[in-house]
């Protein structure tokens, strides 16, 4: 441990409130970077506002100035009763002394396992979640001067402390410090060794719940993933069409070839894609069950957000909160859904218009060029082929780009009162904007062209191709970047001072977040379960790239990034819905394909069927398959039961609580 | 009021238990009708067991043994305590101090809005719930030998009371008392004269929530039936069809004249089943949401059925419950589970097999008939052909009939806990079947036999005669049953002793429940919804029906019958649910309708599209209905915002007491 670790509360540190708090030693946790030329007055008036308690309009926090007072980093630290309190402003739920998990309760502390020991009762990433969260919730309590700022910065009364010095350029960063310790024991036990399981407790620890269950759902998946995998090899096996598989779909030369395809390998295809639309319903509902208990283990089953102050960017009208009877801004729920229905809907529209439109446009493009090419046959009609791909892949990544920023800009608008629903509600355009991108080529392939080779031939391609680009793009690149560019810069030694390792971790590049390692599982999930039945070792490619995506996702945030900010999580979110929902339009998509194929229909000539009764077959299939799937949906409870009683006695516990509180509140 | 009405506290009644339940005046509100020559030592050691306190083993009741104390009656009453008691038992919530519904405690009785009045606090509908919920929860509390009966009848120890009484024959019925004043109140505001809207809140009052939830049901779906009406009116008015079709489908002569309808009405017939899919959606929307706020203004929308007592007939093996800590019988979960996908699925499966098996013989034995009359054409061919029929219906009947009494036992072998939940998968089950006799017939003729015009025939005479057919049977036979057989040996005049009203309210035939009113609108719901492209008139012709059908359903359970008891429910259970599947079957058997239509066949083979692009087209459209309803369902939330916050205000508060009273009980 270095230097900053063993100090003592006493010149470094800001000195804590309450007495029992005091500790020998105190454990850094955020890291606030500021400007670089900070004023040293703005820097003391910061330092005595996250040090003052939170009665006095401050954070409740310690912090410290660094080596040289007049450096540009603050490092953060909480003392216990501001963690305490703010876990059960967030509502994270604790061992009780009877074994069970209870709503942490600040008052009812002492009877609530280790609750003396923060590093044991709340894991290291719920830490540096509170302190964030602390930070984010200061909030003026008059209007005031910064000391050492312009005029323009003046903060108005109830402004949010932390956005203002944010968008003053006062603050250029705050992220939590990684615990090298801690990193190199769970790096271990992650992806260093040849172990099949992951740490996902330790990980839940480490990086918070968020990114715990973006693990635990990739390990679910993944294993999912073995049924599917052997039953594609199997299929392919015995319908000997391995090496014909194999050599047409990575060429894609002897497309014609398909048709030559024996009947057993239709029904194969068909046994195929009706277990993999059955399968995926049932993947899902064991996810939600699996994802109950470990929220339950994880302690955040009654994340209490809803009932916590808004979010920082929240806007609306002083008032009393019907809920909470506390006076908070306010915004009617009625104009928030106007906002989405006249101004996000609309533009959300108009963005996959425009998808469609580019894809159009390539195509007709594409036709002109092969034309020209016909007539003129030159070298500059040869490099003119290139030309509409090249467009359009500019275009599409330019239209991507805006939407990013059109979306941020429109969930803003809608003024979400919680930091997770503005989320989900990001996520969820961002999502539908994505997967159209991806995915518009194939359906186009599938449903207008109606083109079964060429879409088991893009299918094949995307599937190696794009998984290889991933994994070079997401870690081989950051990797090299960081060994050959940035490591250079920061060569560390035992003997530095602490604060020059703690700097360190600021160059590094940020989390990126977890969207696109979901985006990635959504849409192999979406090969897999949409196209499954052209192509029938999707499975066992998409199992074998999952388990090295495990280690090298597991790589990637431990090494290559700095270590992000994590909220509690009761599950996926949206992303559980998207999965969802992939899974149903899979029917769909799969009874289509299946009627297309070449060889139902040969076969069913054969049979003396009508291309009409061959469709109304595929039809009843369809609508019989979406039954079973519903029933299946509703069979299979989303949580296991034990988590069901503790959850009713829970419930009961309150109701009995509510009538004795009433009863006491009236004695009184 | 009558004598017993007035009687106060003294030789007739038994004492109360205690002191602030003493009161000057007693209301009967339960009859017990004992066997005819009940011995006088059982009568006496009932009323004990009915007036002793809950403590010692008693239902805490009152009990009045008639004039003659050795009559086959004992009246009922209940003491302020033992009713406000069961009001929390059962978490019925009452008007607070503060203005809002909240859950009733008996702690805390004092803050509830008039709850030193029972008569206004709980209407009388609770109130005779809540003596016969205390009447049915009497258990043994040791082994105990019954006076006047024999020792076969030995209770043993936690002996369901009331069920064994009732199995050895000593207690014949028990039944809630009309009380006359009100009832001719009600009646008056309800059916009397000619107003537009019920006297929802005196019916809920008068007769509690379950029937007071069907009567609003039935009242806001017969006010939605306007749009569709209005809407079929037009269409058959503009596409000049009134009188070909109303003189087709009565008489049902001219079926072959269909096909020369013109164009015109196709897209008639088409814009009404497009719009009546999406109407169903919205209106099983509006009425959740009118369904909750209904709840609330009742007080039923935290019924705590789940952490009551289970149900008389539930058994299991005592053990601690997880949920309420109180020792009870439990049942474990997967073993009902076992027993509902083992035996219930399978019984239930077979019986449709049944239903579908006489169908089939009856189309079977139809053929061979009419070849019989072709060949012999005789008169006792003639005779014959009515042969299948008669048998179909008699065969019917007794499998109804048989069904019913399988349900039963399959719902009791099921051993659920809550007596909702039993109500509930005994009606699924019997629903399921009974909607299936209904239907299959007119799916075979739609899906099988593809035949457009019989199915128009067929509805219209079901619509018509059913409705008919369904009055007569319901209202116009007991009434005349009720006016001619039974009144002549009940005449009651002013002077009357009150003893001699409750006996005649007991000659009175039962209540038979809802159930048949309930499949009647889900059975007119599925003829409307279903097949309305056939019979443009469907929602006109329910209509009218229904707004017959409210005042004779009012007139009916008002007078021709018993009181019922009602258990307050939160809303219409698994009815709910079948309308909404319903809704959703709807959209596929419309869309293959007007793929049947001849009109757009036609339209279409004129326009050039082969029968494969009909097919797609009309699948398509299919899938974009469902799509769309889907989305409807889920943008119209299911409770008003007002009543979410409620909802969630009372959850902030119980978990705000839930902390507080851990720290209480850590002081004490």
């Amino acid at each position: 441990m270095g230097k900053l670790n063993t100090t003592t509360i006493g010149p470094g540190w800001t000195k804590v409130v309450c007495p029992c708090c005091v500790s020998e030693w105190v454990e850094p946790l955020v890291l606030v970077k500021l400007r670089e030329k900070v004023r040293p007055e703005t820097k003391r008036w910061l330092i005595r506002l996250i040090g003052a308690s939170q009665k006095d309009g401050g954070a409740g926090l310690l912090a410290h100035p660094g080596e040289d007072a007049s450096g540009d980093i603050i490092v953060v630290s909480a003392p216990r009763c501001t963690l305490l309190r703010a876990a059960e402003e967030l509502g994270l739920c604790k061992p009780y002394c009877s074994g069970d998990m209870e709503a942490f309760s600040y008052n009812d502390r002492d009877n609530f396992k280790d609750s003396d020991n923060m590093e044991v009762f709340l894991t290291l990433a719920e830490r540096q979640y509170i302190v964030k969260y602390e930070l984010d919730s200061l909030r003026a309590q008059r209007d005031l001067r910064i000391p050492g700022l312009s005029d323009s910065y003046m903060l108005q009364n109830r402004d949010n402390i932390w956005q203002k010095l944010g968008s003053a350029g006062v603050i250029v960063d705050t992220f939590p410090l990684h615990n090298p310790d801690q990193l190199k024991d769970l790096s271990k036990a992650w992806y260093l060794g040849n172990q099949l399981a992951q740490p996902l407790d330790s990980v839940n620890g480490y990086f918070g719940s968020s990114v715990a269950f973006y693990f635990s759902f990739l390990d679910f998946y993944t294993w999912s993933l073995l049924p599917p995998a052997i039953l594609g090899l199997s299929i392919t096996y015995f319908s000997g069409e391995v090496q014909k598989e194999v050599v047409e779909s990575v060429s894609g030369s002897q497309v014609t070839n398909v048709e030559d395809d024996s009947g057993p390998a239709v029904s194969g295809h068909m046994i195929q894609a009706v277990f993999s639309m059955l399968w995926s319903t049932v993947v899902m509902e064991m996810w939600k069950r699996r994802s109950s208990s470990l929220s339950y283990r994880w302690g955040t089953l009654h994340l209490t957000e809803r009932f916590a102050e808004p979010r920082p960017g929240f806007h609306g009208d002083l008032g009393v909160n019907p809920v909470t009877g506390r006076v908070e801004p306010l915004f009617p729920d009625w104009q928030r859904d106007l906002r989405m229905a006249l101004v996000s809907v609309p533009v959300v529209g108009m963005f996959l218009g425009l998808v469609v439109l580019g894809m159009l446009c390539f195509y007709w493009g594409e036709a002109q060029v092969q034309q020209l090419h016909k007539d003129w046959d030159s070298l500059l009609s040869q490099a003119l082929l290139y030309m509409p791909s090249v467009l359009h892949i500019i275009y599409t990544n330019m239209l991507a780009t805006v939407y990013k920023t059109v979306a941020q800009s429109l969930t803003e608008y809608e003024n979400h009162r919680e930091q997770s629903v503005f989320e989900k509600h990001l996520t969820a355009k961002v999502l539908v904007f994505t997967f159209f991108n991806y995915f518009a080529v194939l359906f186009h392939i599938a449903f207008f062209k109606q083109d079964v080779p060429l879409l088991r031939k893009r299918l094949a391609s995307l599937l190696i191709v794009t998984q290889l680009v991933n994994q070079v793009t997401e870690v081989v690149i950051p990797f090299l970047v960081d060994r050959f560019i940035s490591a250079p810069h920061r060569i560390e030694s035992e003997d530095d001072p602490q604060e020059d390792k703690f700097r360190n971790q600021s160059t590094l590049p940020a989390f990126p977040g977890l969207f696109a390692e979901y985006i990635e599982l959504l849409v192999q999930f979406g090969y897999l379960s949409l196209f499954s039945c052209v192509y029938p070792l999707t499975a066992v490619l998409l199992l074998i790239n999952n388990l090295t995506e495990i280690r090298s996702d597991a790589y990637k945030i431990c090494k290559l990034f700095r270590k992000p900010f994590s909220p509690p999580a009761a599950n996926m979110g949206v992303w559980q819905i998207a999965f969802e929902v992939l899974s149903f339009v899979s029917v769909v998509s799969n009874c289509w394909l299946l009627l297309l194929s070449p060889q139902l229909q040969e076969m069913c000539q054969e049979g003396g069927m009508s291309s009409t009764n061959i469709l109304l077959l595929a039809v009843l299939l369809e609508h019989v398959l979406i039954l079973v799937k519903v029933i299946l949906a509703i069979l299979i409870p989303d949580e296991p039961d034990w988590i069901r009683k503790k959850r009713e006695h829970i419930e009961y516990r309150s109701m009995q609580a509510l009538k004795q509180q009433k009863l006491n509140s009236d004695e009184s």
